[in-house]
């Protein structure tokens, strides 16, 4: 794709990362009964792209107003916030997805996963409680953060994380192991898997913004599409990167014969699909009114052309 | 004790329960992708004592004031939701808690439990799943339950379940296995582990009702030492009922090593125990202004004694 932007997504990202990272580091506690803090911090502090977080600071930005200073105090901590909360649910998710019942993986993010370094028992209970600390950095009390913000993005990344989401797909990718899947199916599983909580980031910076709907609607739009974008250059990244390079074991998915869009298309064809569902993603938010969306579109990019 | 009430409970909860039924069944989905909504229904419907969800309308009943008839019916529906929500993370905590990884427990409300029936990743999923579910009930859209108490509720159930809760219960218990504890140490960790829900769901309906900040603090007192007195009444019930009584494996706590109120104080000395603290949590509700507080009382006094 031909997108000109003078836009440099390097140093806008770094200093967002530097600001999840610190909320990270404050909000998952620092001392818990049974030293529990430390295989939730070991989960979810000191690595991962943090790409849904990056969507939750760029939808805000593209979305804030900068009129009334103590509003948009509050507002970006909202958006910290629910960047933090939803790196605790996808953070949950990985710990509970890469136990022996599960994909029983060893390696994530170039380290042994939780319940290689801490037992099994207290990996179930370190995503258990990082789920549940999601929903309390969403509700601070004594917050300027308004009750309807708080309110709505529980709700948000709730459902997301739910039977309609997240553990839905899960559930969807469990139970098609060994079986043909058709590209409907396929974009179906995903969706719920890994595209319900990438659009829930997009949709969580644009409430803290206080969007209006017709622009959450765009923006919905371009969440589901990168979303979608995101799990076939995964995909293809499974097929053609190396453990080392993506920190978490390679070719699993062929290996667990689960159907993957290369299964289904090559890997040529796949990244045509990657770069066409990046263009509407692209296009859906020309279309909104949305005025600053240059870190948007820039991680859009990054998402199709990432080799890790 | 002799408390002299004409107050019977059996009516009135039956009738509650009744509700609380419905709501479940209403509110945890009947389709989900790949069935998932089979494991949940089986996890949360059709059984358990629903002590907790009791607790929430024994409180809301004793704080609501029955004037606006508008206002009384979402402020009744936030209480049946938060009955709900709190009913679906003690489910998910029963399937995870009953997984092999932890009690490895095969029996539990008289029917196999949820990884036995469905396989253990299934299991995981559900639980992950049915507390996803809890923050869906809590938050619903279009609906007059103010954002004020959405988020309040979002906020103590994710507090009561996590790391200062119920989660971090659990991992205290996990590595007491074997250990000596004394009695300081023994209430700490089931304060943790069952109380921390115990107690909110008596504030959950407490805060439906919209009751006063003193009251709550009454209420706060009166949660605590019923849910130590519940867990005091559990370990007397784990070395005297057996299984088909129970509907779980009895005797595993002193089977696995555990530390437990019998084993620090003898059955004789735990049940005075639970006497005493039944008596302190009644006195916090006469302390309080509420009125009607003779459901709570009676829940309180059939929690001591209880046969199963």
């Amino acid at each position: 794709m031909n997108v000109i932007s003078s836009f440099d997504l390097e140093p806008w990202s770094q200093q967002r990362l530097a600001e999840i990272e610190a909320c990270l580091e404050k909000w998952i506690p620092a001392h818990a009964p049974a030293n529990l803090n430390e295989p939730m911090r070991y989960a979810v502090l000191g690595g991962g792209k943090r790409l849904r977080s990056l969507l939750v600071m760029g939808a805000f930005e593209a979305g804030i107003h900068k009129q009334a200073c103590e509003e948009l105090e509050w507002r970006r901590e909202a958006a910290l916030r629910a960047a933090t909360a939803i790196e605790l649910i996808h953070a949950y998710s990985l710990v509970h997805d890469d136990m022996p019942c599960m994909d029983n993986d060893v390696l994530r993010r170039g380290k042994p996963t939780v319940h290689v370094q801490f037992g099994e028992a207290l990996a179930l209970l370190t995503g258990d409680t990082l789920q549940a600390l999601a929903f309390e950095v969403l509700t601070p009390e004594h917050s300027l953060i308004t009750p309807y913000l708080q309110a709505a993005l529980c709700g948000l990344i709730a459902r997301a994380a739910g039977h309609r989401g997240m553990a839905g797909g899960q559930a969807v990718d469990l139970t098609s192991v060994g079986h043909d899947l058709n590209e409907m199916q396929l974009s179906q599983m995903h969706k719920l898997k890994t595209g319900a909580l990438l659009e829930a980031s997009v949709l969580a910076g644009a409430l803290c913004a206080g969007v209006k709907d017709s622009d959450l609607d765009h923006l919905k739009v371009f969440g589901s599409a990168l979303g979608l974008a995101f799990q076939v250059i995964d995909d293809i990244l499974d097929v053609t990167a190396d453990s080392s390079v993506l920190g978490k074991t390679a070719g699993k998915d062929a290996h667990a014969d689960k159907p993957t869009y290369v299964s289904l298309m090559g890997i040529e064809g796949a990244k045509h699909k990657a770069d066409v569902l990046i263009m509407n993603a692209n296009q859906a938010l020309l279309s909104s009114d949305l005025s600053t969306t240059d870190a948007l579109v820039a991680i859009a990019l990054r998402v199709v052309n990432r080799t890790y």
